[in-house]
């Protein structure tokens, strides 16, 4: 069902958790399952990203979909992270099965609700 | 979102794993979500179950269910626990929200693929 690269990301998931003071929190929740997503970032003077973290309380797809998608924020500019897709982030994973495909947008709906609290902070 | 009790579950779950010499392992896959778990169990000369174990890809919800629902099936004869709807396991866990419903469902039936299992050994 799930490949090497996903079930990796499950059992080890990257960057879980909550930055005590982060500059950006969202938090969303998946229409489909009932799944939620909380998102917290670090971002320096020239509007880039330095740490990310998830947590939630979905299913195994969304964590790794998430540990996924932290890693390849930290180092982007806000811009750019905006315009990362659940598309780009199951590229990256090498695959989910369709019925998980939900489970990734998650993450892409997080990260872009931490992005909007960090921009109507600044 | 998820009552205490339910939090408990997840944070700490409980029979996480797998039984290496069960008497009978179960799997069963989600319509709703394409969630899978498994359930190996092991049972005494008296058809009494003690000891029981799962494994999950899905939400928390899953593990939350599995987790109350091995509680209660360890000490109950295979009879007692073919018996064990999602209800009462939710009823246990004081609640969880409707659209996560189905989550404990697969505890259910994995449950009773692990029974079937052992039937069809024995
Ligand atoms: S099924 Fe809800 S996040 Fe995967």
């Amino acid at each position: 069902l799930y490949n090497d690269k996903v079930m990796e990301h499950f059992m080890n998931p990257h960057n879980v958790g909550q930055i005590e003071d982060a500059d950006g929190i969202g938090t969303y929740g998946s229409p489909v399952c009932g799944d939620m997503m909380q998102m917290s970032i670090k971002v320096d003077e020239n509007d880039k990203i330095t740490d990310a973290k998830f947590k939630t309380f979905g299913c195994g797809s969304a964590i790794a979909s998430s540990s996924m998608a932290t890693d390849m924020i930290i180092g982007m500019s806000v811009e750019e992270a905006l315009e990362l897709s659940n598309k780009k982030i199951i590229e990256e994973l090498g695959g989910l099965p369709a019925v998980k495909i939900h489970c990734s947008v998650l993450a892409e709906h997080a990260i872009k609700a931490a992005i909007y609290d960090y921009a109507q902070k600044h």
